[in-house]
This record gives structure tokens, C-alpha cells and sequence, in this order.
């Protein structure tokens, strides 16, 4: 396999005589890729049909000749304010009933038919003039779809696409009225043109209906997302599609976007997100304020190989310190290199950073660059270099594909849907319970692959785990049933039919040849009251009553006697939100059932198998020694003292 | 007396099928009424005009077959989808500005009259059908007025109705601006017409004319309910008309609309509403998480004994997890039945658990009832059943009616209001600073009556507590003169005139006859910064600059020398909100000198006299030995050593 | 000089029968100056064009005959309701998109052009009724520009005039699209008219538009006040013209404004800013809560001294608690008179208190005034009295003026936006940063000049500061050259173009023969973790990676080895927010290169050279020793042990 590295690139924000000279440093510093043309439409259609894309093509051929591939993204995350004139319907509108304005990006409306019509339209025209220009290897659609809660939209646009999404649902008035239980506070509609968005409601609507909503709103973008990649590659044959997603977005399912795709990306900025969208405390915060969360990346690097069926790259890597979290440190010398290298121990094809050059004007000036804006090697730039050497030697001796981890973790964006909408207690959410889980498998020296909840294939896991699924497919049903490997459900998985209901056999929900337990009662708690269940730790945020069946075996119990963990065969169930110790203490005697090998890792020291290899990097202020975890030998990349900053890679066999 | 049990019951959730199981399992348990209807609009009223009772009267007829009592809600709290589509301007505007949509509950405003007709309409029809049916023993108005704060909307319908009201208080514009001040920032108006809501203002709208506004907010649910009760007395001689109140609901006059029903009725959630409107931190959050507030219930309980003469029931106890409070833990055992002895401690004529059986559907999926989901008994049942069966012993052995309390505290609606609007200080609150006096007389085992500020008797209390009354009506200071007991005033009792203005000889306003007193001075304090008085205690949060007259005594002075207690004959002044030790020593002091018996009871353990007997009951997670208080002999029900949950039941010659 | 007292007086708020009794007690009292009509329009003309203005010639006339002189204001804060029905639109929007209501203050919007006009017909008919009154002795335009936030409104009329504002600068839409760089993210206008404001965009706006939307947002102030202004010159020759400014408000440019005005004034309300706007923690907050912060009066004091020239009085003194801040503590005493003095000795011509009587209706019912409601002399009262007599005996010794302070530090209004459009980390305020240097200056009991950053003199200061600063004027970076002082630069100043863009060469952006030093990068900390420097302290918020040039010499470097302090010559660069120690430190050294004397003063006594004579006050609660800091000898004021609330004031020469 051929790993590269890219950059992101906007020939239209420099003079056209600088193209050529940023070109031949892009290929000087190792870099193969070129991402473009994400946010230009106003230069590319400055007035309705008047297309202008001849700078566009001699930008392509520019960085053509220096032997970049571009990757070319289609501008719809930014449509001109002329287009904006012309249908203004086409703004979204914010939960609160305002209209979100122009004057920014990601101005529209995904259900809005015009818009749709148009970014069809732009792509066309694109995909037609650079489909098979020699330069172009690859295809970004649009930009960050959700990015600033942007999958939601209360508009008549949306109103009127919602009834006639939830009218081929349900057919009828009454289906529908059944299906989210209506009678409840007479809520009952007699016709689909009833239907109201689920916003501003004096209390909380039926979550039947929200949730019916967010899958709506989600469709829409997969709508949207879909049309672009069709044209594409009607017209673009032999090139990949590609989109960009986010961190710990879960508006949408990417699950159902990244089946349209030929590659899922991601754009990382560890920094960013540890300060802006991170669950941890303010000692957590301060001690990795300059190299970012130990398991956040390789969460995303793990979820994103899933989407589009393993293949997948970094489509933005933060370069250098970022403008846009509550606060913007520098990161620790090595940690681009780091972040990079651990992308590719994760099985990324291509890291590609974010931004060439920083840019000196606008919403973004004080976003670091490779370069600074006056075209000095910024920070980055040298970390980048080392990478692409270092590529350069090793690349051939690491396998092609990551391979099969040896932990399975279920991800499922309705589930994260339906806690929002019920989290029932304040601190549930589900993203941060299932990156707990993950967090303890990191820490135990596991590696992970995130699945989905339709339809995987569990085969050749030691474990799986699904917590908090909100409704069990079939599929998955079957699965559990078929799996050698242990399975660890719970807390609240199982715990609502689709239609958002409790199920009739109360939860979990599951035949009684695969686990015979009904959770009787549920309760939340406050942070402060945790249930403690064994030495190591406790229950906190969700605690269920648990009545385990003939069949089922009480594992653990609560100090106050209510059954924790009751398992039934190579099934276990945990009937609570676990604090971190009781994840490793639980995961950790099912995993160690299973046969696979555990360490015990400090907290910024993480491994990541790949193919037959193994990488360690550190994250922490701290010097780790890698022989006390087994390893022999020099390692091919790094050394067994790994230093701050520091990436390892060794062969599984001398890995201990 | 016949203290009884029900429930709440919602035949249109179930199949019909159910209904009759259901109706006897309730009457097994010891149930005797069952609330239903109040929600059930679009099932009496499918399409306008299209009534649907039939239903309705099979269930009725049926509960009352398995010999329970129906009470019967007007459904005006959820009205249907084509009603409001019919007029859309019935629905609430925020004070943001943003209609309040349907899709949940409460999408009304008061003042529209069309909807005032409507609900008339439907109450009529309702009345017409069901006033005579021999099940029918009670109604319930519309369901918790105020929740979700409806009582104020900022909408045309009120602008138009508060012109109207204005109109008639004042006759005349130039009336209205004098009373309000208006020549201040040029805000005269020269015609009824020009007068605006006091929402959206640039700055705080005039005291004043938010005072009046929220008068006539509330005006317009008194009017709203006595619509209601008035239909209905006419058409089902002899049933009692209750409305459901909520807890710590001050938004409207409860007084006011508790003298058009024959019983107050309220909702008591405690551990949902400890978790929800308390103003305990959270050490005390978290010790009675799973307990509720040891003085909340009882508040209530006192409140809603007065405001409709003393008739007073439990319309909604909560039976296990609610689903609405920021974490919703599950009760401790005991507790059900414990909150259940506490209502009948105070007088409750019935205690109704809400609900049957918990909907597996819809915005309360995750409310227990009395069963789950599945018709299995949930924790609640158990309870209830035991507190059945105690009834059915010791009912007759009680007094048919609490009797007088020791201490009356004045509760008055519009001091809510006006310190709402003019807090001074942060954290000034009317509920807050009235409910700190009550707690430390439950603390000292004393019994509370709640009055009202117009027109109260004060025969009888060894002490009557006037703090933080807006304005002193005539009557209320004729009492004060013929009170034989001790009254203790303040603070910032009687600032104010009705017309929201400072009185011409300063605050408290009294006859220098009661108490020769003048407020020179307020101010609001930080909460780090208390004022000492004496060594026990202070005052926080507000303190005044007293000037006494000449026949007026100083009995406390801060330490900075101004006076912070003064007293004329029977009558006490206190010049701050007071710290708990520091009411507890004043109040405790006066208590003595009316010859009250007083205890000195833990955090958990409360007290309450009923008629010839004394109930003890037990919030804390400590066993109590109520030997300690003086008690002998075995309770007539419980034992002396008081468990967690426990409750017991003595004479009051053996209560020490 | 003539230090004189003042009050604010509401004749129309009292009966005509009390004016004369009124007049009599303040020139009895001291006072000199009656501020009068600022909110009284509603008076002056009932409807449109019924013009009254009798009662107010007669109120004039009153205080006239008592000997006092009056400062007229223009009513144009309160336009009277009949006016804003007939242009609604001239209500202004907030950023939220809704309209801001009449029924409290300053609900205008300052670009409305119907608004103008007619604010300048009231002006233009009470300048001709009263201009040359002989009791008028000055005007006061409007009443507290910006008070609730009204500088910027985000309405039609907004956008209309910021249409044309930016027509008028740019002349063509591709020159504000270069200017802007709305080429990123395709935000490119094909025509003035495609001009939005900045508000409700889906994520933020570019900077250089919003920056734009400020600069216009202050010059419509500015030409507000400068209409009002041209009138009352033309009506009214020989009086001032005044405008009263508040405190910590820098929505619109105040050297901008103040050029238009003979006289700057501002209304200081030590405990209410204290409380409401200071960046201090608790313990801060706790301990001052009855004096106020000892360095927020007197920064204000500077800075209105450089407004308009060095002409200034404090408008609105409090005078005991007031009713606005979250808490409204009573001062101690004393604090009345030392807040008094305090501006005198920063160079007050007069001191107004505000108000005369405490009004008991309305929203500001709970405003202390030097009389009670009832007419009786409150707290502030006596301690007006006893500065009037001191006044006559001292006032004829003191300089006229205060002369040329120690230090200068530049304040620049559009820093101040730019720093809240863009602040990269979440604590970077420019207020603050401004006010911490200026606070360590004052610790060190130097006096200071506040200047601004327009073609400012250096000229005879010891020391000057400039931080923060958003973009050079030429006369700025000449000034620098030309200046004998050390000058202290940084952080972030000069960090932009006026575009809002970063400079070619990057940040500071200076002439290499100044300061040769480029800014290679900048990171933003959380609070917990700030950058070491020295043993006292480091870089809190924001650190500056420097690159000094050869030219340059690095003081201090921070433990991580990167450059914090630079010199050039008398130029020194501070690479990031120090903390106070290192302010202290780096300052203290400069200011001792500069032979400036210095002290070391405990947190609440400072000191103020006022001419030939030093000031010192004590805001703390401790007596001080003046003889510890050199004084000598009895002072003309007050005694060397300096008692809490006390002031005394001695000769340079006595004064150590
Ligand atoms: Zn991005
Ligand atoms: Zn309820
Ligand atoms: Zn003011």
C-alpha cells in the first residue's frame, strides 16, 4: 500500500503567480494530494450561468504538472449570495424559530427541492468540465456536512418534506397517530397536513415524534449527499467520492451517507475538540491542552474505517494551533507527526492537512497553516516532512490493511438520536457512553472496530459490546445468537421498539435463549450519588432494577442488593451507566475469556495493532518505557524509551 | 372521616378489553376513585362537533360497577389539532417573543376568548352527559394550571384583554399613569389604546405595569376555571369541582381560583421536585435524593388546605421514578407510603397515585405507575396496598379534621409577583423566603396553618409570621391590632403600596400604634457577605436600616449597630431575611412566650399534630427514637424507634 | 479653579409646590448645579407639536433664584409613545432579530433617519425656548449613549444606512470584497445592495464585516450627538455641551463623541460597576462590596479627562445603594465623600450626585437619592455636605489642573471591538487588558494619562503603554519614534491591518528601526494553565511565539525558551498577557529606567498627583500609615494615619 499525504488548497485566495511556486513546495515536502474548490462558488459562478472555470482548470493543471492529484470538492457548502437572493427559502431555520442568515457558510436548507436542484446543478457543471481531467483523482462532496448544527432545520421546506416522508412511512393519518401513541394529551392528527415540526412546543413533544424527525432530517442529508456522488460518477468514472465528516457529530448517519461514498474522511483537529466537544474534566483539559485526547482521534479514525467499508482518510489534520475552540494552544512539538502516524496505524490512506497557507483575511486568519501567511515555514511544516520521510522508509514494510481488531464496539446514530430526545437523565448521552467503553479498551492495550447495528457481521471478535442501543434489529438479533465471542449489552440497550415504545416484554428485549432478564425500573441519578457495586467502582448517571430469568446468572450485585451484571452464556448484561474502573474490571474478565492479550497502559501512552505490526504513541508529558509492556528489540520506527510525542512501531511478535 | 385512596386512570390508553381486569384490581387494592378524562379531547371530539361520549360512558360505567368514584376532567388542557388549526391564535406567545406551538400540552392562552368559549363549549357538553351519572362523585378542571408556565402569554388576545382590565381599574389614562408613575421616562400614555405588554422592553418595564399585568394574567385563569365550575355546578348537583394544582406554582392566585372549587387539589412529585425547585444545595439534594424534601410536601399540604376552606386532596402522588426532573432516582422504599401518611397527617381527604399503569408510549414513557407497562405490580403497588389496609384500620380512630395549627405563616400570591419583578437582590424570592420561615418551625416540631393575606383570622396562633408581604390590606392590620398571639413581621413586609410604590412614611407602613417603625434604608447582600447579628446567626441575601420609634423596643442589634430586631407589645419586627439559626432563635423565642411546645428534630424528622393525635415521620436515612422527644407508649401505628420511611401515630397526651 | 457640586433634579416627578423648597435645601446644602428635562419629554410635548413648555421655564426659574445653575438636558433617551407609534420602525432590533419595545428606555435606533429628525426638532425647540436662559448654564445631549446595549440595532434602518456608509468607504463592491476577503467562503457581493448585517449567520460572520458594522454602529452615534450638539451652539452660545457616559462601555468610540462636546461626563456608581461589570473574582467583589474597586473610578476619571480635551465632570454620583446591580449593598460610610474627592482629584470640574430625592414610583423606586421619599436627609446627604465645606475651605489652594500624569496608556474604542469580534480565547477583553496594566500602575501609586491612539502626544511622559492595540495609525508608529519615555508595546498590538487583516510582514507590524520583531505565532491558554516567565509570574490567556530581530534584545524568556520580553532601544515587547507580579515587574523597571517614583501600595489606598498636591484615599477596611510611604507633616486634608473611607491630600514635597 501506498499511505500519502495532502493539503488543503485554495488557489483562489492567492495570486495566480504564486500558484505554481506553492505547487513545487507541496511535491518538495513529499505531499501527493491536493485537496480543492470546496468553498468557490462565487468564483466559479459569479452570476446565474455565468460559469467561470478556467482559473479552476489552470489551478488543477498547475498542481497536475507538479505531480499532485487533486481531490475536488463541489462549493455547495457555500452558495453565492446571488443564488441566496433568488430563494431565500432556501436559509434554514434555527430551533428557535429565526432564520439563519447569509454572511457565513453552510447557509441551506437540506430539504429545500430548489437547493437540492441547484447543487445538482453545480455539480453537474463541474463533473462535466473536470470529470476526466487527468488531475483529478478524487471528489469531495460539499464540506462538513452538519458542521454548526446544520442537519436541522425547522423551515415550511422542512415542514412540507416531513409529511410527505412520514406519509410513505405510515400511509395513514391513523398508522401514524398509533405508531407514536397520539391519544397521549390529544395529540391525534386527521390528516398529514396537520403535522407540525417538533420545535417550540410549550413542553417536550412526543419523542415518537422527534425521533421521527431526526431520521427525516438525516435522510435528507443522505438525499442530498447522494445526488452529488451520482452525478459524480456518471461523469467522473474511476474517481473516488469522497465527504469530509466531523468529530462527534451525530446528526445524521453517517453510516447511511458513508454507503453512497467510496471513501469516508474525517477532518481531526485534536486541540479543538478537546477543549469544544470533550466530556472530560478540566484536569483531563490542562493536562493534554497541547496534544489533545488520548482516544478521541483513534475513536473517529476507528468509526470512519466503518462507514464506507474500510476505506477512509484524514481529510484535514490540524497543522498548528486552530481558531475556533474556546482556546487555541500550540501543540506539543511532535504532535502533528504524531497525529499523522496515528492515522495510519489505523489503516488511513491519506492524511492530508489543513491548510496549506494560513490565510490572513477572514473567518479563518488565525487558523495555523504548513506555512505562515507570509509563506515562512510555519511549525507544522517540518513535522509534516518528517513525516513523509519517514513514509518514505517505511510504507512497504507495513501490511495494507489494518485487519480485524479484537474488540467490536456497535455505534448507532438513532440511538444517539433517541437520548437526546430522552436522555431521562441530564449527564446521558450516548456518545460519551460509548466512548467510555472505548476509552477502557484503549486503555487495556485493545484495538477496536466500531460497527454498526444493521446487519454486522460479528465473526472473529473476542468481544462485542453494545451499549445503549435504542432498538435492536433483527439482524443484529441473529448475530448475538451466531457469536463465539463474548457480548457485552447494557446499560439500556434494547430498551424501545422503533416506534419509540417500551417494548411489550419490557426491556431488554431479547429471546429468552439469548438472555432471559427484564429491567423492571430504571432510575437516574445525580452525579453524586453513584451506586457502588464493587470495590473498583460503581454504577453513575443510569441504574436499572434488574430481574434476571431461570436462565440467567447474577454476576455482580449492588450494595443495595439489585442484581449489576447478569450474564447468560457467552451473553452479560450490565444494568448501569459503569464508572470507568467497573468498564475495565467487567470488559477486562470477558476479554481476558476470550484469549486476547491486555496491558495495562497509563493514561497517555495508547497501542493500535495493525496488520502485523504494532504502534505505540504517547501522548503524555511523560517518557513510557515499552519494554515494561514486553516489547523486545528495536522497533522499526521509534524507540522502546518512548518520549513525549513519541510513535513506536514494532512487529506483533515483539510487541509482548 | 373516610380518608380514601385512587388513581389516575386513562381508559383511552388501553384496549377496552382491559378496562374491567383494571377497574377491579384497583378496588382490590383498596382504590375507591379514579380520576380519568382530562386529556382525552381529541377521543370525545374527533372532528367539531363530531362528540364521541360513548366510550367515556362504558368506562365510567364500568369503574363505577367495580364500585369505585369517578372524577371527571375537563380535557381543556390539551385541545385538539383542528381546534387549534381552526384558530391559530389561540396559542401562547412566550415572552421571547415566539408563539408556543401545539404538540405537546397547555397550547392556550387564558385571555383568548375564542378558546374561553370553546372550553365552555366542551365542559357544557361534558357536564350535559356525565353531571347525573351516579360515578361521577367529583370533577377536575382543566389539569395543573400554570405548568410549563402558561399562565402568562405576551400574545395580541392578552394585550387586547389587559387593555380591557386596565380600562376598568382605571377609568381613565391619566388615572393609570399616575398610579404607575409613568412620568417617569416620559412613559404616559395618552389612551388605553397605546398601552403594550411589559415584555421586550429594552430595559426592566415599569414595576408597576408589570404588577398589573401579571394581576390580570392571573385574573384570566380565575376566570377561566370559575367558567368552568360554574357550568358544572349547574349540571352535576352535588359533585364536588377540584382542580389540581402543581408545586411551588406562583404565577397565579391560587386563593382566588381555590374559592370557586369545593376542594383544592394538588400534585406532589418529591423527588422530582427536590431535584427540580429547590433551592437547597446539593449536599441537602443529594441526602434526601431518593426521599424528597422533608418540609416541601408539607408546605403544600398547608397551602392547599386554605385555599379552598379547608377540603383538600393528593390528586397526583407520585408512585416510583418520574421522568421530568433533571435526574429522576427511584424512591427509597417506604417512601410512597410515607408521603401518602404525611397528606393525611394534614388533613388530605384523598390521596390519588398517579398513575395506573405506566404508558409504554408517548412524552411520560418513562413515569412509573402503580403497574409497568406490562400489568405487573411496580414497587408503588405494594405500598399503596399497605397504606389501604393501615387505613382501614386507624381511620376511624383519627379526628375527621386536622384542627388548628399552632402557627400561621400569611401566604401571599401577589408578593411572589413583586419581588419577582423588583428582587433588589439575586436571590430574593417570596416562595423561597416564606418556605425558609416554615422549615424552621417544622425543625422546632411545631404544626403550620397557611393564610391568606386578605382578610385572615388570626384567632387562635400562638404566632402568626408576616414575612416579605407587598402591601398590607386594611383588614390584615385590623387583625394584626386584635391579635392576642405574637406576630413577627418582616422583612420587607409592607414596602410597598398596592400601587407598587413606595408608602409616603416608609416601610413597614404600620399605625405607629402596632409599631411605631421606619425602613430608612435597604440593602441586597452578597451571599459571602451576611450581616452577623447574634452569635447563632444573621441575615443574608437583604437587611434594612431600622429607626424605631419611641415605643418601640430594640431587641437585637447587628453588629455594625444598626437594629435588626425591634418589638411593640406582641408585635416583632425583623429587618433582614434571617439565616435558619437566626429564626430559629426569634421565632423559637416568641413560640416560648405564646407557650408552644417546641422539640428539637434532625434534618429527617418532622412532626405533625392532627386533631387529638401526632404524626412522626422520617425523611432521613437514620433510625429515630421518638422517646427522645418525649413519646411513650406504643403508637397506634409504627413504633417509637422511627426507621427510615417509617411513619407513626400517637395521642397527644403521649407525644411529650 | 472652582471645583463645584451638582445634583439631578426631576421637577416634573414632584408637586410645583415643593420646587422652591427644594432649590432652597441644595444651594443650603452646597450645591451649585442642577442637572434637569433629561427624560421629560412626555411633559414637554403630550402630543405632536403641543408644545408645554411653561412648567419647565418655571422649574429653571425656581432654581435660578435659589442660586443654582442648570444643565438642560435634551429628552431624546424617552421619545413619548405617541411618537414611536407613528414611526415603529424606529425601534431598534436586537441581534436576536427581535424588536426592542417601548415601556422603559433608549428605544431608538440611532440610525433611524425619522428618529433624527426628530430629535433634533425637540432639540431645536427647547434650545430656542431656554438657550439663552440665564439659569442655563450648560446641556446635556441625550442621556447614556449605549446604556442597555442600544449602540448597535439590526434593523431595516440599519442595514439601509450601513448600505450606504459602506458605499460611501468603498465605492465598489469588488473593493470591499478585497478589503473583506470575501472570496473565502464565497461571500463575495455583486452589489451594495447584497449587503447584510452581521447577525443570525449560521456560524460566525467575517470579521472585517462585523467590524465594519461597528465602525458605523459608533459613527451613528457620533452623528447623533453631534446634531443635538451644532443645535444647542447655534440657540445656546456660551454654554457647554455635555454628554454623560457610563462606565466599561465601549460600544461606540468616546474620543469620537467627546470631540463634539465641550465637557465629558460620566455617571460613577463605584458598587453597582463593582458588582455588574468587573472582571475581579468573589473574594475581590466580597471585600470591596461596600467601596468599590479602587481602580475603576479612576480609570474612568483618566479616561473622560482625555475626551474632550481635559474638560470633564462626574454627572451622576451614587449616592447610596442603587437598584440595578445584582446586589445593591449600602456604601460604607464615608465612601460617598471619598468618591467625591476622588474625582476632584483627578481633575472633576464638578461632581453631581444623582439624585436629589429617592423617587418611590417607578422603575427606579429603589434608587437612593441625598434626600428619602419622604423628604428626610439620607446616608449620602451629610457626606455631600461635609465635601461642600471642605471644598470651600480647600478648593482655592489646589491647582486648576491636574497637570501631566506620570504614565500614558492608550485606549483605542475599535481595539475594543476587534478583540470581542475575534478573541481567539475565551477571557480576551481589551477592557481588561487595558484596565489590568492600568490597575499595576496604580499599585505602584502612579498617576496616569489615558491617550488615545490617533495622534496621540508622547511628549513628558516617563512611561508609556500600549496593549492590545488593533491596528498603527501613522501618527502613532512617528510618535514612538519621537518619544524620550520608554515605551511598553504588546500584547497583540499591532497585530491587524484596518481591514482586520494580518500584516504582510506580520504582527507587530512595526518599523524595523523601532522594534525589529516579528510574530511567528500566538496560542490562547486556558486559565490553569498559563506560561512561567519569571519567579512572579507569566502569561496568562494569550502568549506571542517571538522572533526578535537582530536589532532586538530578549529580557525575559519563558521556561518553555521561548522569548517573552523584547527590547529595542526604549521599545519593549511583551509577548503575552502578563500576569499582575509580571506587569509589576516589567513596568516597575521601565518606569524606574524613567526615574519615576514609585510606591508599593496595599490593595485599597491610592494615590493621585493632582498639580502641586498628592492624593490619597483608602477604599480598604484598614487604617493606613501614610509615613510608611514618606509623608510628612499634617496634610491639608485628612491625617497620615489614613482611615477607612478616608482621603487626605499633602504638598509633592510632603508627599515622600
Ligand atoms: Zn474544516
Ligand atoms: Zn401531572
Ligand atoms: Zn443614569
Amino acid at each position: 500500500m501506498n499511505r500519502t499525504l495532502g493539503v488543503c488548497y485554495y488557489p483562489e485566495h492567492w495570486p495566480e503567480t504564486q500558484w505554481a511556486e506553492d505547487a513545487a513546495r507541496m511535491a518538495k515536502l513529499g505531499l501527493t494530494h491536493a485537496r480543492i474548490g470546496e468553498f468557490a462558488w462565487s468564483r466559479l459562478e459569479p452570476k446565474r450561468g455565468a460559469y467561470d472555470f478556467d482559473w479552476l482548470k489552470r489551478a488543477i493543471d498547475t498542481l497536475h504538472r507538479a505531480g499532485l492529484k487533486v481531490v475536488l470538492g463541489t462549493p455547495t457548502a457555500t452558495p453565492p449570495k446571488w443564488l441566496v437572493d433568488e430563494m431565500p427559502d432556501m436559509l434554514p431555520i434555527g430551533a428557535d424559530g429565526m432564520v439563519r442568515k447569509f454572511g457565513s457558510r453552510r447557509h441551506y436548507d437540506f430539504s429545500h427541492e430548489g437547493y437540492l436542484k441547484e447543487s445538482k446543478r453545480i455539480t453537474l457543471a463541474l463533473a462535466k468540465a473536470f470529470g476526466e481531467h487527468p488531475g483529478v483523482c478524487a471528489w469531495q462532496t460539499d464540506n462538513e456536512y452538519d458542521c454548526h448544527n446544520t442537519t436541522l432545520s425547522y423551515s415550511p421546506a422542512a415542514r412540507s418534506g416531513f409529511k410527505a416522508w412520514l406519509q410513505r412511512k405510515y400511509q395513514s393519518p391513523d398508522a401514524l397517530n398509533r405508531a407514536w401513541g397520539n391519544v397521549f394529551w390529544s395529540m391525534e392528527i386527521g390528516d398529514f397536513d396537520e403535522i407540525e415540526l417538533p420545535n417550540l412546543t410549550v413542553t417536550e413533544a412526543n419523542p415518537s415524534h422527534v425521533m421521527d424527525f431526526r431520521r427525516f432530517a438525516s435522510d435528507m442529508v443522505v438525499r442530498f449527499n447522494k445526488a452529488q456522488a451520482d452525478i459524480i460518477r456518471a461523469h467522473s468514472p474511476g474517481r473516488d467520492v469522497i465527504h469530509n465528516f466531523m468529530g462527534r457529530t451525530l446528526a445524521f448517519d453517517h453510516f447511511d451517507v458513508g454507503a453512497d461514498l467510496d471513501v469516508s474522511s474525517w477532518d481531526s483537529y485534536p486541540l479543538g475538540f478537546l477543549e469544544d466537544r470533550s466530556d472530560q474534566g478540566d484536569e483531563w483539559k490542562r493536562q493534554f491542552a497541547r496534544a489533545g485526547d488520548p482516544d478521541f482521534q483513534a475513536f473517529h479514525h476507528d468509526l470512519y474505517r466503518a462507514t464506507s467499508q474500510g476505506r477512509w482518510w484524514v481529510m484535514e489534520q490540524q497543522p498548528g494551533p486552530v481558531n475556533w475552540a474556546p482556546h487555541n494552544p500550540a501543540p506539543r512539538d511532535g504532535m502533528v507527526r504524531l497525529w499523522s502516524w496515528e492515522a495510519f496505524a489505523h489503516g488511513a490512506e491519506t492524511v492530508s492537512y489543513f491548510r496549506w497557507r494560513q490565510a490572513p483575511f477572514a473567518q479563518e486568519q488565525m487558523h495555523a497553516g504548513l506555512l505562515r501567511p507570509d509563506s515562512t515555514e510555519a511549525e507544522g511544516f517540518g513535522e509534516a516532512a518528517q513525516v513523509a520521510s519517514e513514509l518514505a522508509a517505511l510504507d512497504a514494510a507495513l501490511d495494507a490493511l489494518p485487519g480485524k481488531a479484537d474488540v467490536a464496539i456497535v455505534m448507532d446514530y438513532p440511538s444517539a438520536w433517541a437520548w437526546e430526545i430522552q436522555p431521562q437523565g441530564r449527564e446521558f448521552d450516548y456518545f460519551r457512553l460509548v466512548f467510555d467503553f472505548y476509552r477502557c479498551l484503549r486503555q487495556l492495550g485493545l484495538s477496536v472496530d466500531i460497527i454498526p447495528a444493521s446487519a454486522p457481521s460479528l465473526d472473529g471478535y473476542g468481544l462485542v459490546l453494545i451499549p445503549g442501543l435504542f432498538a435492536w434489529s433483527d439482524d443484529l438479533v441473529m448475530a448475538i445468537r451466531d457469536c463465539d465471542g463474548q457480548v457485552l449489552i447494557g446499560p439500556r440497550t434494547g430498551s424501545k421498539t422503533a416506534d419509540f415504545a417500551i417494548p411489550a416484554s419490557l426491556p431488554p428485549g431479547l429471546p429468552s435463549d439469548i438472555l432471559a432478564l427484564r429491567v423492571n425500573r430504571i432510575e437516574t441519578l445525580r452525579a453524586d450519588t453513584p451506586v457502588a457495586v464493587t470495590q473498583d467502582g460503581g454504577f453513575q448517571f443510569w441504574r436499572e432494577f434488574l430481574e434476571p430469568g431461570e436462565d440467567a446468572e447474577t454476576l455482580l450485585t449492588a450494595d443495595d442488593g439489585v442484581p449489576a451484571v447478569v450474564a447468560q452464556g457467552n451473553v452479560t448484561y450490565l444494568g448501569g451507566w459503569p464508572e470507568q474502573a467497573l468498564i475495565k474490571s467487567v470488559a477486562g474478565q470477558l476479554a481476558g475469556r476470550a484469549g486476547l492479550v491486555m496491558k495495562n497502559l497509563p493514561d497517555g501512552v495508547r497501542l493500535r495493532r495493525h496488520g502485523h505490526h504494532v504502534f505505540a504513541i504517547n501522548y503524555g508529558a511523560e517518557t513510557f518505557d515499552l519494554a515494561t509492556l514486553g516489547w523486545k528489540g528495536q522497533p522499526l520506527l521509534g524507540d522502546l524509551m518512548l518520549e513525549p510525542s513519541g510513535v513506536a512501531v514494532t512487529s506483533v511478535a515483539d510487541a509482548g
